[in-house]
């Protein structure tokens, strides 16, 4: 039987290379994702990770691309990949390292941390202001894939009461939801929130998605965290909601522009906390070995001619929907 | 019948008199703690708040002292309560507020947030590094009183492995602990923890309990968090662990001397996180509204001649053991 050319360009560990190649069905290489050679891109029937997307015009063989990303910017656009190659994202790995970026940014929000670092830095012993807490807090969770089920679940454990939006509303109500609403429902629905989530892909219908009425109707109490894409919210709505104390404060850890530019407004927004697009990634080694395991799950799938898990729908860019995912 | 005297010190709002007042067992009054005149303390048959201590020579009358904090720092002392009075705490009122800031101390120690806020400040997108998750971490948690059960609670929620320390051991073991063990394991448990937090009153037993030795038992790349009493552990040997690299980081809410000394060397540890003892407090206004719920019950069960909750052993300082509490 001809063996099944896999092209590793994501930074496997020795103990994750072993796992594939022991596998006899097989042939596995593994490059430096910006020094990938690009016979090697042309031959593979497998690619594992995120290849340079210029070098994808070479992988005429290619019948899956599994990302190691939650996102799949890019690669749904048209002509990218070649006819017919399943593109897989890695959704499952993420909701870890996510959701609890979102707890800590919640609390540091709620409680006021930023503050006490600051008078830390000035080695003062500050004095207290009020503070609120997740326990009795409504959240609105905007977009509900791995990533928001899971921080739906720890606040929820805490005490808050969740409300979930999603684009398909099915009848069933997950344990971790107290509300589920369609997409249609969301400016009705910011008016209740204490705090408001998003992690969305980036598609069509959710680029600046999030507009100046949005803000306009949430809570002047509220506070909003955006962990999915930049360029779902306008930053300039943002600073101006900010400034104008149409929100009590925000924390995005995604931007339009990556890096921000040095001269951004939004840097200096007392009410603000910007992390540098680190709250995914592969920083939490959890992650990538989540990830890893569902590409060996893909493989093994690919192999055996079994339906693929995490396919992603090139229109909508979010999974597909299917019995398993 | 006899009214009750009781006098509040503590600052009451509208709606908490109001459920007082209406109570024909009590004549109550409301005074500011710090200028309460010395009659109002001897016809006092309770007082509710912390009162001045140097004041409770006057309070010849008093039959039940119930404090609004969860410490009961000095009213153990001999001779500050007359006679065969009775101190009870607020224990149960600040689990919520300190468990919730300690989950954040957690999260901000594991993600290196303090670094990526210095680095907003300076406008810099920084790159990311290595992180830890709550997930899979194993916590010591030390000292099991409403604030520990709470944050164990939320970490075993969370994908935690929680050990429990504390004075006496049942052979019950609460669902939010995985394992139970006496305070003479403590050095050895140590040595396992990813995370080890006290929340210990301050006692004769309790006073330098962590001492030097306890840092050397904690693994290098352990997190500590300390939100109980600032005296149990020694700000020198903190000092001299993060310089050293014993530990990995540290948060901390109180310390020995209260307000930290601004010439003290901890300030500027980038390891450490430093609050100003605001973790509890009436910050959060729930923490109030459930002090209230437990002085009223109080304030009834006396009135009934029934066994108060929350009373405090002199001896310890902790709370009695009853089958209530």
């Amino acid at each position: 039987m001809e063996k099944i050319n896999v092209l590793v360009v994501s930074p496997f560990e020795e103990k994750h290379q072993k796992r594939l190649d022991s596998d006899p069905r097989l042939e596995v290489i593994y490059r430096d994702r910006k020094q990938c050679e690009n016979e090697a891109v042309t031959k593979a029937d497998i690619i594992i990770g995120n290849p340079v997307k210029e070098q994808m015009k070479y992988a005429k063989n290619l019948k899956v691309l599994q990302l190691g990303s939650a996102g799949s910017d890019g690669f749904t656009e048209e002509g990218v990949l070649p006819s017919g190659c399943i593109l897989c994202n890695a959704s499952g790995a993420y909701g870890l390292a996510l959701s609890e970026h979102m707890v800590a940014m919640t609390l540091m929000l709620m409680k006021k941390y930023p503050y006490y670092l600051k008078k830390q830095m000035q080695h003062q012993w500050a004095k207290g202001s009020k503070i609120k807490s997740i326990y009795g807090s409504v959240f609105l969770i905007v977009g509900l894939g791995d990533i928001s089920s899971e921080f739906a679940k720890r606040v929820k454990a805490m005490g808050a009461y969740t409300i979930g939006i999603r684009r398909h509303v099915s009848n069933q109500l997950p344990d971790y939801l107290d509300e589920l609403h369609p997409m249609s429902d969301l400016k009705q629905l910011l008016k209740r929130a204490d705090v408001v989530t998003l992690s969305l892909p980036s598609t069509a219908e959710t680029v600046h998605m999030f507009d100046w009425e949005c803000f306009q109707s949430m809570k002047k109490e509220a506070y909003l965290i955006n962990v999915g894409r930049g360029d779902v919210m306008k930053g300039q709505d943002l600073l101006k909601a900010l400034e104008e104390n149409e929100i009590a404060g925000a924390a995005i850890d995604v931007y339009e522009k990556e890096p921000m530019p040095e001269e951004d407004a939004l840097w200096d927004q007392d009410n603000l906390i910007i992390t540098p697009h680190i709250a995914g990634g592969y920083w939490l080694s959890e992650t990538f070995d989540r990830f890893v395991e569902i590409a060996l799950d893909n493989i093994d799938r690919y192999a055996q001619g079994k339906e693929l898990r995490n396919v992603v729908d090139f229109k909508s860019g979010y999974r597909k929907y299917s019995k398993e995912g």
